[in-house]
Protein backbone atom coordinates (compact mmCIF):
# COMPACT_ATOMS: atom_id res chain seq x y z
CA UNK A 1 0.00 0.00 0.00
CA UNK A 2 1.30 3.42 -0.76
CA UNK A 3 2.41 5.57 1.95
CA UNK A 4 2.36 9.49 2.63
CA UNK A 5 6.29 10.75 1.93
CA UNK A 6 7.03 13.06 4.28
CA UNK A 7 10.00 14.47 2.88
CA UNK A 8 8.40 15.13 -0.39
CA UNK A 9 7.52 18.72 -0.98
CA UNK A 10 4.00 17.18 -2.42
CA UNK A 11 1.24 18.83 -0.28
CA UNK A 12 -0.03 15.84 2.27
CA UNK A 13 -3.62 16.34 0.86
CA UNK A 14 -2.44 16.02 -2.67
CA UNK A 15 -0.26 13.00 -1.50
CA UNK A 16 -3.20 11.34 0.17
CA UNK A 17 -5.80 12.30 -2.74
CA UNK A 18 -3.74 10.13 -5.25
CA UNK A 19 -3.25 7.38 -2.93
CA UNK A 20 -6.92 6.84 -2.30
CA UNK A 21 -7.51 8.19 -6.22
CA UNK A 22 -5.60 5.05 -6.99
CA UNK A 23 -7.30 2.94 -4.76
CA UNK A 24 -10.65 3.54 -5.70
CA UNK A 25 -9.52 3.64 -9.71
CA UNK A 26 -7.37 0.40 -9.25
CA UNK A 27 -11.14 -1.12 -7.73
CA UNK A 28 -9.85 -1.56 -4.45
CA UNK A 29 -12.48 -0.20 -3.49
CA UNK A 30 -15.93 0.04 -5.66
CA UNK A 31 -19.03 1.62 -6.05
CA UNK A 32 -21.23 1.64 -3.29
CA UNK A 33 -18.13 1.31 -0.85
CA UNK A 34 -17.34 3.20 2.46
CA UNK A 35 -14.25 4.36 2.74
CA UNK A 36 -12.24 4.52 5.81
CA UNK A 37 -13.51 6.67 8.13
CA UNK A 38 -11.88 10.23 8.80
CA UNK A 39 -10.64 8.38 11.99
CA UNK A 40 -9.16 5.75 10.13
CA UNK A 41 -8.04 7.65 7.62
CA UNK A 42 -5.62 10.00 9.96
CA UNK A 43 -4.49 6.81 12.17
CA UNK A 44 -3.57 5.06 9.09
CA UNK A 45 -1.91 7.74 7.06
CA UNK A 46 -0.69 9.82 10.49
CA UNK A 47 -1.81 13.25 8.79
CA UNK A 48 -4.61 15.75 10.35
CA UNK A 49 -7.77 15.77 10.17
CA UNK A 50 -8.05 18.73 8.11
CA UNK A 51 -5.74 17.30 5.42
CA UNK A 52 -8.34 13.95 5.14
CA UNK A 53 -11.04 16.54 5.06
CA UNK A 54 -9.73 18.64 2.46
CA UNK A 55 -8.62 15.26 0.68
CA UNK A 56 -12.24 14.15 0.81
CA UNK A 57 -13.24 17.09 -0.80
CA UNK A 58 -10.97 16.90 -3.64
CA UNK A 59 -12.39 13.62 -4.38
CA UNK A 60 -15.95 14.78 -4.32
CA UNK A 61 -15.66 17.67 -6.76
CA UNK A 62 -13.40 14.91 -9.01
CA UNK A 63 -16.87 12.74 -8.66
CA UNK A 64 -15.01 9.69 -6.90
CA UNK A 65 -16.72 9.54 -3.70
CA UNK A 66 -19.69 10.86 -2.26
CA UNK A 67 -20.36 11.94 1.57
CA UNK A 68 -23.55 11.03 3.16
CA UNK A 69 -23.73 13.01 6.39
CA UNK A 70 -23.75 10.73 9.35
CA UNK A 71 -23.50 7.48 7.32
CA UNK A 72 -19.93 8.35 5.92
CA UNK A 73 -18.18 8.58 2.42
CA UNK A 74 -18.87 6.35 -0.01
CA UNK A 75 -17.16 5.86 -3.68
CA UNK A 76 -19.02 6.44 -6.86
CA UNK A 77 -18.95 5.15 -9.99
CA UNK A 78 -18.30 8.53 -11.16
CA UNK A 79 -21.98 9.80 -11.77
CA UNK A 80 -23.01 13.43 -11.29
CA UNK A 81 -25.05 13.34 -7.74
CA UNK A 82 -27.56 16.67 -7.76
CA UNK A 83 -30.49 16.71 -5.68
CA UNK A 84 -33.84 17.01 -6.90
CA UNK A 85 -35.93 18.81 -4.03
CA UNK A 86 -36.11 21.88 -4.96
CA UNK A 87 -36.39 24.05 -8.02
CA UNK A 88 -32.62 25.05 -8.79
CA UNK A 89 -30.90 25.43 -12.37
CA UNK A 90 -28.01 23.60 -13.44
CA UNK A 91 -25.47 25.68 -12.29
CA UNK A 92 -26.74 26.41 -8.85
CA UNK A 93 -26.63 22.18 -9.18
CA UNK A 94 -23.23 21.80 -10.25
CA UNK A 95 -21.94 24.73 -7.81
CA UNK A 96 -23.32 22.86 -5.07
CA UNK A 97 -21.34 19.60 -5.84
CA UNK A 98 -18.20 21.91 -6.34
CA UNK A 99 -18.51 21.40 -9.84
CA UNK A 100 -17.55 24.05 -12.84
CA UNK A 101 -20.88 24.61 -14.84
CA UNK A 102 -20.85 26.03 -18.66
CA UNK A 103 -22.93 26.50 -21.58
CA UNK A 104 -22.88 26.76 -25.20
CA UNK A 105 -25.83 28.36 -27.19
CA UNK A 106 -26.45 26.04 -29.74
CA UNK A 107 -29.96 28.36 -30.94
CA UNK A 108 -31.94 31.15 -30.23
CA UNK A 109 -35.12 31.62 -32.20
CA UNK A 110 -38.40 32.62 -32.39
CA UNK A 111 -40.93 30.05 -33.43
CA UNK A 112 -44.68 29.33 -32.54
CA UNK A 113 -45.67 27.31 -29.80
CA UNK A 114 -47.35 23.88 -30.82
CA UNK A 115 -50.10 22.66 -28.47
CA UNK A 116 -47.72 20.80 -25.86
CA UNK A 117 -45.85 24.18 -25.37
CA UNK A 118 -48.84 26.16 -25.67
CA UNK A 119 -50.40 24.06 -22.96
CA UNK A 120 -47.82 24.50 -20.65
CA UNK A 121 -46.80 28.20 -21.02
CA UNK A 122 -50.79 28.88 -20.84
CA UNK A 123 -50.90 30.02 -24.44
CA UNK A 124 -52.64 29.89 -27.66
CA UNK A 125 -51.20 27.42 -30.11
CA UNK A 126 -49.09 29.22 -33.00
CA UNK A 127 -48.86 32.18 -30.21
CA UNK A 128 -44.83 33.39 -30.52
CA UNK A 129 -42.21 32.06 -28.14
CA UNK A 130 -38.48 31.99 -27.83
CA UNK A 131 -36.80 28.76 -28.34
CA UNK A 132 -33.52 28.52 -26.35
CA UNK A 133 -31.01 25.01 -27.22
CA UNK A 134 -27.93 24.99 -25.42
CA UNK A 135 -25.59 22.14 -24.12
CA UNK A 136 -24.72 22.53 -20.89
CA UNK A 137 -21.07 21.04 -19.72
CA UNK A 138 -19.86 19.84 -16.31
CA UNK A 139 -16.04 20.39 -15.74
CA UNK A 140 -16.15 20.95 -19.49
CA UNK A 141 -17.82 17.75 -20.58
CA UNK A 142 -21.10 17.85 -22.35
CA UNK A 143 -24.29 16.46 -19.71
CA UNK A 144 -26.86 17.89 -20.99
CA UNK A 145 -29.19 19.32 -23.81
CA UNK A 146 -31.15 21.66 -22.98
CA UNK A 147 -34.30 23.10 -24.88
CA UNK A 148 -36.31 25.85 -23.50
CA UNK A 149 -39.52 27.97 -24.90
CA UNK A 150 -40.29 31.03 -23.21
CA UNK A 151 -43.66 33.40 -23.67
CA UNK A 152 -42.44 36.19 -26.05
CA UNK A 153 -41.71 38.93 -24.06
CA UNK A 154 -39.52 37.90 -21.45
CA UNK A 155 -37.72 35.46 -24.04
CA UNK A 156 -37.09 38.25 -26.31
CA UNK A 157 -35.28 40.24 -23.37
CA UNK A 158 -33.07 36.92 -22.76
CA UNK A 159 -32.79 36.42 -26.24
CA UNK A 160 -30.35 39.54 -26.09
CA UNK A 161 -28.46 38.39 -22.92
CA UNK A 162 -25.41 36.55 -23.07
CA UNK A 163 -26.86 33.07 -21.90
CA UNK A 164 -23.23 31.67 -21.78
CA UNK A 165 -22.43 33.39 -18.91
CA UNK A 166 -26.12 33.56 -16.94
CA UNK A 167 -28.51 31.30 -16.03
CA UNK A 168 -32.01 31.65 -17.27
CA UNK A 169 -32.94 31.96 -14.19
CA UNK A 170 -30.32 34.41 -12.32
CA UNK A 171 -31.61 36.38 -15.39
CA UNK A 172 -35.20 36.11 -14.72
CA UNK A 173 -35.06 36.66 -10.57
CA UNK A 174 -32.08 39.27 -10.48
CA UNK A 175 -32.31 41.34 -13.59
CA UNK A 176 -35.93 41.02 -14.83
CA UNK A 177 -37.75 41.26 -11.47
CA UNK A 178 -39.67 37.47 -12.15
CA UNK A 179 -38.85 35.83 -8.70
CA UNK A 180 -39.56 32.15 -9.47
CA UNK A 181 -42.48 29.99 -7.29
CA UNK A 182 -42.50 26.36 -8.29
CA UNK A 183 -42.24 24.26 -10.85
CA UNK A 184 -43.63 20.63 -12.40
CA UNK A 185 -41.10 18.07 -13.00
CA UNK A 186 -42.00 15.31 -14.99
CA UNK A 187 -38.91 12.84 -15.65
CA UNK A 188 -38.55 9.71 -17.58
CA UNK A 189 -35.88 7.64 -19.62
CA UNK A 190 -35.38 7.85 -23.49
CA UNK A 191 -32.58 6.76 -25.71
CA UNK A 192 -30.82 9.67 -27.58
CA UNK A 193 -31.76 10.73 -30.98
CA UNK A 194 -29.23 11.51 -33.66
CA UNK A 195 -29.37 15.53 -32.95
CA UNK A 196 -28.88 14.92 -29.46
CA UNK A 197 -26.00 12.26 -29.79
CA UNK A 198 -24.24 14.40 -32.12
CA UNK A 199 -24.29 17.33 -29.69
CA UNK A 200 -23.57 15.58 -26.73
CA UNK A 201 -20.70 13.47 -28.37
CA UNK A 202 -22.72 9.94 -27.45
CA UNK A 203 -23.99 6.97 -29.49
CA UNK A 204 -27.25 7.23 -30.78
CA UNK A 205 -29.61 5.06 -28.54
CA UNK A 206 -27.84 5.75 -25.60
CA UNK A 207 -29.76 6.10 -21.88
CA UNK A 208 -31.31 9.30 -21.74
CA UNK A 209 -32.65 10.87 -18.33
CA UNK A 210 -35.72 13.24 -19.85
CA UNK A 211 -37.27 16.13 -17.58
CA UNK A 212 -39.76 18.53 -18.60
CA UNK A 213 -39.91 21.01 -16.61
CA UNK A 214 -42.22 24.06 -16.34
CA UNK A 215 -41.17 26.53 -14.23
CA UNK A 216 -43.80 29.36 -12.57
CA UNK A 217 -43.27 32.78 -11.07
CA UNK A 218 -43.97 33.40 -7.48
CA UNK A 219 -47.26 34.72 -8.62
CA UNK A 220 -48.34 31.56 -10.73
CA UNK A 221 -47.23 32.79 -14.60
CA UNK A 222 -45.46 30.02 -16.32
CA UNK A 223 -42.40 32.14 -17.46
CA UNK A 224 -40.12 28.77 -18.62
CA UNK A 225 -40.86 25.52 -20.17
CA UNK A 226 -37.83 22.95 -20.96
CA UNK A 227 -37.20 19.62 -22.41
CA UNK A 228 -34.19 18.16 -20.33
CA UNK A 229 -31.87 15.75 -21.84
CA UNK A 230 -29.03 14.81 -19.27
CA UNK A 231 -27.04 12.06 -19.93
CA UNK A 232 -28.12 8.59 -18.47
CA UNK A 233 -24.03 7.34 -17.46
CA UNK A 234 -23.35 10.39 -16.47
CA UNK A 235 -25.77 11.68 -14.01
CA UNK A 236 -28.29 10.32 -11.06
CA UNK A 237 -30.97 12.80 -9.01
CA UNK A 238 -30.84 11.92 -5.39
CA UNK A 239 -34.05 12.53 -2.87
CA UNK A 240 -35.35 11.58 0.34
CA UNK A 241 -39.07 10.94 0.99
CA UNK A 242 -40.90 10.72 3.52
CA UNK A 243 -43.64 7.83 3.90
CA UNK A 244 -47.09 9.07 3.75
CA UNK A 245 -49.72 6.34 3.53
CA UNK A 246 -52.50 6.56 1.47
CA UNK A 247 -56.21 6.89 2.73
CA UNK A 248 -56.86 3.34 2.32
CA UNK A 249 -55.57 -0.22 3.00
CA UNK A 250 -53.04 -1.12 0.34
CA UNK A 251 -54.27 -4.79 1.19
CA UNK B 1 -67.90 13.90 -35.59
CA UNK B 2 -69.25 12.06 -33.81
CA UNK B 3 -72.67 11.96 -31.89
CA UNK B 4 -74.06 10.50 -28.97
CA UNK B 5 -77.26 7.77 -29.49
CA UNK B 6 -79.88 8.85 -27.61
CA UNK B 7 -81.99 5.78 -28.46
CA UNK B 8 -79.34 3.44 -27.93
CA UNK B 9 -78.96 1.33 -24.90
CA UNK B 10 -75.26 1.74 -24.46
CA UNK B 11 -74.71 4.37 -21.47
CA UNK B 12 -73.86 7.95 -22.34
CA UNK B 13 -70.67 7.93 -20.44
CA UNK B 14 -69.83 4.81 -22.43
CA UNK B 15 -71.11 6.18 -25.78
CA UNK B 16 -69.31 9.57 -24.99
CA UNK B 17 -66.12 7.58 -23.72
CA UNK B 18 -65.71 5.75 -27.01
CA UNK B 19 -66.43 9.42 -28.83
CA UNK B 20 -63.42 10.71 -27.01
CA UNK B 21 -61.15 8.06 -27.13
CA UNK B 22 -61.87 7.80 -30.78
CA UNK B 23 -61.04 11.22 -31.10
CA UNK B 24 -57.52 11.00 -29.05
CA UNK B 25 -56.45 7.70 -30.71
CA UNK B 26 -57.06 9.25 -34.37
CA UNK B 27 -54.85 12.38 -33.12
CA UNK B 28 -57.04 15.09 -33.26
CA UNK B 29 -56.45 15.54 -29.50
CA UNK B 30 -52.69 15.46 -29.38
CA UNK B 31 -50.42 14.50 -26.51
CA UNK B 32 -49.81 17.36 -24.68
CA UNK B 33 -53.36 19.18 -25.88
CA UNK B 34 -55.91 19.98 -23.27
CA UNK B 35 -59.41 18.88 -23.95
CA UNK B 36 -62.41 20.62 -24.39
CA UNK B 37 -63.67 21.71 -20.49
CA UNK B 38 -66.52 20.34 -18.65
CA UNK B 39 -68.50 22.79 -19.29
CA UNK B 40 -67.39 22.52 -23.10
CA UNK B 41 -68.31 19.00 -22.92
CA UNK B 42 -71.62 18.90 -21.49
CA UNK B 43 -72.76 21.39 -23.81
CA UNK B 44 -71.29 19.88 -26.69
CA UNK B 45 -73.21 16.61 -26.24
CA UNK B 46 -75.73 17.84 -23.97
CA UNK B 47 -75.08 15.32 -20.89
CA UNK B 48 -75.04 16.00 -17.71
CA UNK B 49 -71.66 17.19 -15.71
CA UNK B 50 -72.06 13.75 -14.04
CA UNK B 51 -71.46 11.75 -17.23
CA UNK B 52 -69.04 13.96 -18.10
CA UNK B 53 -66.73 13.02 -14.88
CA UNK B 54 -67.48 9.55 -15.55
CA UNK B 55 -66.22 9.64 -19.09
CA UNK B 56 -63.12 11.32 -18.13
CA UNK B 57 -62.50 9.03 -15.09
CA UNK B 58 -62.57 6.36 -17.22
CA UNK B 59 -60.08 7.40 -19.75
CA UNK B 60 -57.82 8.61 -17.02
CA UNK B 61 -57.67 5.10 -15.59
CA UNK B 62 -57.25 3.56 -19.17
CA UNK B 63 -53.92 6.44 -19.00
CA UNK B 64 -55.78 8.25 -22.20
CA UNK B 65 -55.69 11.95 -20.36
CA UNK B 66 -54.50 12.90 -17.16
CA UNK B 67 -56.14 15.49 -15.00
CA UNK B 68 -54.40 18.52 -13.83
CA UNK B 69 -56.14 20.39 -10.69
CA UNK B 70 -57.40 23.74 -12.04
CA UNK B 71 -55.25 23.50 -15.42
CA UNK B 72 -58.21 21.21 -17.02
CA UNK B 73 -57.42 17.44 -18.99
CA UNK B 74 -54.76 16.74 -20.84
CA UNK B 75 -53.82 14.24 -23.66
CA UNK B 76 -51.38 11.65 -22.72
CA UNK B 77 -49.11 9.81 -24.14
CA UNK B 78 -50.60 6.85 -22.54
CA UNK B 79 -47.27 6.92 -20.28
CA UNK B 80 -48.53 6.48 -16.44
CA UNK B 81 -47.67 9.08 -14.48
CA UNK B 82 -46.78 8.21 -10.65
CA UNK B 83 -46.30 11.60 -8.26
CA UNK B 84 -43.24 11.01 -6.54
CA UNK B 85 -43.73 13.32 -3.61
CA UNK B 86 -43.69 10.49 -0.60
CA UNK B 87 -42.54 7.26 0.23
CA UNK B 88 -45.33 4.69 -1.21
CA UNK B 89 -45.09 1.67 -2.81
CA UNK B 90 -46.03 0.21 -6.31
CA UNK B 91 -49.49 -0.75 -5.28
CA UNK B 92 -50.24 2.51 -3.48
CA UNK B 93 -49.07 4.17 -6.57
CA UNK B 94 -51.31 2.48 -9.26
CA UNK B 95 -54.03 2.64 -6.63
CA UNK B 96 -53.58 6.29 -6.97
CA UNK B 97 -54.61 6.39 -10.38
CA UNK B 98 -57.13 3.77 -10.23
CA UNK B 99 -54.71 1.26 -12.32
CA UNK B 100 -54.93 -2.37 -10.93
CA UNK B 101 -51.21 -3.32 -9.74
CA UNK B 102 -50.38 -7.09 -9.30
CA UNK B 103 -47.19 -8.94 -9.20
CA UNK B 104 -45.21 -12.13 -10.56
CA UNK B 105 -42.55 -13.30 -8.08
CA UNK B 106 -39.60 -14.76 -10.00
CA UNK B 107 -37.36 -15.60 -6.77
CA UNK B 108 -36.90 -15.39 -3.27
CA UNK B 109 -33.59 -16.61 -2.19
CA UNK B 110 -31.05 -16.41 0.31
CA UNK B 111 -27.85 -14.37 -0.44
CA UNK B 112 -24.53 -12.99 0.64
CA UNK B 113 -24.66 -9.14 0.81
CA UNK B 114 -22.19 -7.50 -1.69
CA UNK B 115 -21.24 -4.60 -0.51
CA UNK B 116 -23.26 -2.28 -2.35
CA UNK B 117 -26.30 -4.05 -0.30
CA UNK B 118 -24.31 -4.33 2.75
CA UNK B 119 -23.77 -0.55 2.54
CA UNK B 120 -27.08 0.22 2.26
CA UNK B 121 -28.89 -2.32 4.54
CA UNK B 122 -25.99 -0.91 7.05
CA UNK B 123 -24.60 -4.73 7.18
CA UNK B 124 -21.07 -6.22 6.46
CA UNK B 125 -20.44 -7.78 3.35
CA UNK B 126 -21.47 -11.36 3.54
CA UNK B 127 -24.33 -10.87 5.79
CA UNK B 128 -27.31 -13.63 5.00
CA UNK B 129 -29.68 -11.32 3.29
CA UNK B 130 -32.85 -12.36 1.66
CA UNK B 131 -33.33 -11.20 -2.10
CA UNK B 132 -36.98 -10.77 -3.46
CA UNK B 133 -37.24 -10.62 -7.60
CA UNK B 134 -40.68 -9.48 -8.30
CA UNK B 135 -42.19 -8.37 -11.84
CA UNK B 136 -44.68 -5.64 -10.91
CA UNK B 137 -47.96 -5.24 -13.66
CA UNK B 138 -50.31 -2.44 -14.14
CA UNK B 139 -53.25 -3.36 -15.35
CA UNK B 140 -52.18 -6.84 -16.17
CA UNK B 141 -49.06 -5.28 -18.39
CA UNK B 142 -45.62 -6.09 -16.99
CA UNK B 143 -44.06 -2.21 -15.77
CA UNK B 144 -41.32 -2.98 -14.06
CA UNK B 145 -38.41 -5.59 -12.56
CA UNK B 146 -38.24 -4.90 -8.98
CA UNK B 147 -34.75 -6.96 -6.76
CA UNK B 148 -35.41 -6.40 -3.56
CA UNK B 149 -32.82 -6.92 -0.60
CA UNK B 150 -34.24 -7.62 2.95
CA UNK B 151 -31.91 -8.42 6.04
CA UNK B 152 -32.32 -11.88 7.01
CA UNK B 153 -34.18 -11.60 9.88
CA UNK B 154 -37.05 -9.50 8.72
CA UNK B 155 -36.91 -10.80 5.03
CA UNK B 156 -36.50 -14.27 6.44
CA UNK B 157 -39.91 -13.95 7.68
CA UNK B 158 -41.45 -12.30 4.70
CA UNK B 159 -39.90 -14.91 2.19
CA UNK B 160 -42.87 -17.13 4.19
CA UNK B 161 -45.59 -14.41 2.60
CA UNK B 162 -47.97 -14.28 -0.24
CA UNK B 163 -45.83 -12.25 -2.02
CA UNK B 164 -48.23 -12.07 -5.27
CA UNK B 165 -51.08 -10.68 -3.24
CA UNK B 166 -49.54 -8.85 -0.51
CA UNK B 167 -46.79 -5.43 -0.73
CA UNK B 168 -43.61 -5.98 1.04
CA UNK B 169 -44.58 -1.89 2.87
CA UNK B 170 -48.04 -3.47 4.04
CA UNK B 171 -46.27 -6.53 5.46
CA UNK B 172 -43.92 -4.56 6.96
CA UNK B 173 -45.90 -1.59 9.03
CA UNK B 174 -48.99 -3.68 9.51
CA UNK B 175 -48.18 -7.18 10.34
CA UNK B 176 -44.84 -6.93 11.35
CA UNK B 177 -44.94 -3.55 13.42
CA UNK B 178 -42.14 -2.01 11.05
CA UNK B 179 -43.30 1.60 10.67
CA UNK B 180 -41.40 3.01 7.63
CA UNK B 181 -40.09 6.58 8.04
CA UNK B 182 -38.55 7.61 4.75
CA UNK B 183 -36.10 6.52 2.02
CA UNK B 184 -33.25 7.11 -0.11
CA UNK B 185 -33.86 7.45 -4.12
CA UNK B 186 -31.49 7.39 -6.78
CA UNK B 187 -32.91 7.67 -10.12
CA UNK B 188 -30.76 7.27 -13.26
CA UNK B 189 -31.86 6.22 -17.03
CA UNK B 190 -30.64 2.76 -18.68
CA UNK B 191 -31.19 0.38 -20.87
CA UNK B 192 -32.54 -2.46 -20.50
CA UNK B 193 -30.66 -6.16 -20.40
CA UNK B 194 -31.07 -9.32 -21.79
CA UNK B 195 -32.55 -10.74 -18.51
CA UNK B 196 -35.35 -7.54 -17.70
CA UNK B 197 -35.99 -7.21 -21.60
CA UNK B 198 -36.94 -11.20 -21.79
CA UNK B 199 -38.70 -10.80 -18.06
CA UNK B 200 -40.81 -7.28 -18.76
CA UNK B 201 -41.32 -8.26 -22.71
CA UNK B 202 -39.37 -5.26 -24.21
CA UNK B 203 -36.48 -5.21 -26.70
CA UNK B 204 -33.00 -5.40 -24.99
CA UNK B 205 -31.14 -1.84 -24.84
CA UNK B 206 -34.76 -0.39 -24.46
CA UNK B 207 -34.89 2.59 -22.00
CA UNK B 208 -35.57 1.93 -18.61
CA UNK B 209 -36.07 4.35 -15.69
CA UNK B 210 -33.92 2.93 -13.14
CA UNK B 211 -34.85 3.56 -9.11
CA UNK B 212 -32.34 2.52 -6.38
CA UNK B 213 -34.51 3.37 -2.91
CA UNK B 214 -33.38 2.34 -0.32
CA UNK B 215 -36.02 2.55 3.04
CA UNK B 216 -35.87 3.42 6.58
CA UNK B 217 -37.72 2.14 9.62
CA UNK B 218 -39.76 5.11 11.71
CA UNK B 219 -36.27 4.52 13.91
CA UNK B 220 -34.06 4.84 10.93
CA UNK B 221 -33.07 1.27 10.84
CA UNK B 222 -32.83 0.55 6.87
CA UNK B 223 -35.07 -2.36 6.23
CA UNK B 224 -35.38 -2.41 2.42
CA UNK B 225 -32.97 -2.18 -0.07
CA UNK B 226 -34.57 -2.56 -3.44
CA UNK B 227 -33.52 -1.94 -7.56
CA UNK B 228 -36.43 -0.77 -9.22
CA UNK B 229 -36.06 -0.98 -13.44
CA UNK B 230 -39.49 0.45 -15.29
CA UNK B 231 -40.46 0.63 -18.90
CA UNK B 232 -39.39 4.05 -19.79
CA UNK B 233 -41.88 3.83 -22.48
CA UNK B 234 -44.57 3.60 -20.24
CA UNK B 235 -43.84 5.32 -16.95
CA UNK B 236 -43.40 9.13 -16.37
CA UNK B 237 -42.82 10.53 -12.62
CA UNK B 238 -44.33 13.89 -11.74
CA UNK B 239 -43.74 15.89 -8.88
CA UNK B 240 -43.56 19.97 -8.26
CA UNK B 241 -40.48 21.75 -6.37
CA UNK B 242 -40.78 25.17 -4.60
CA UNK B 243 -38.08 27.23 -5.36
CA UNK B 244 -34.98 27.63 -2.91
CA UNK B 245 -32.26 29.82 -4.02
CA UNK B 246 -29.05 28.91 -2.88
CA UNK B 247 -27.01 30.57 -0.53
CA UNK B 248 -24.26 32.27 -3.59
CA UNK B 249 -24.62 34.44 -6.24
CA UNK B 250 -25.54 31.82 -9.44
CA UNK B 251 -23.38 34.66 -11.96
Amino acid sequence: MAEIQRESPVPLYHQLREILRSEILEGRFKPGERLPTEFELIARYQVSRTTVRQTIGELQKEGLVTVHRGKGTFVRDGKIEPELSALTGFVEDMLALGIEASARVLSIEEVRADKLVAGQLGLNPSDRVIKIVRIRLANQEPLSYDVSFLPYEIGAKLAQEDLVVYPIFTLLEDKYGVPLGEADYRIEASLADRKIAEALGIRKGAAMLSIERTTYSASGVAVDFEQLFYRGDRIRYTMRLKRKRPGYSAT
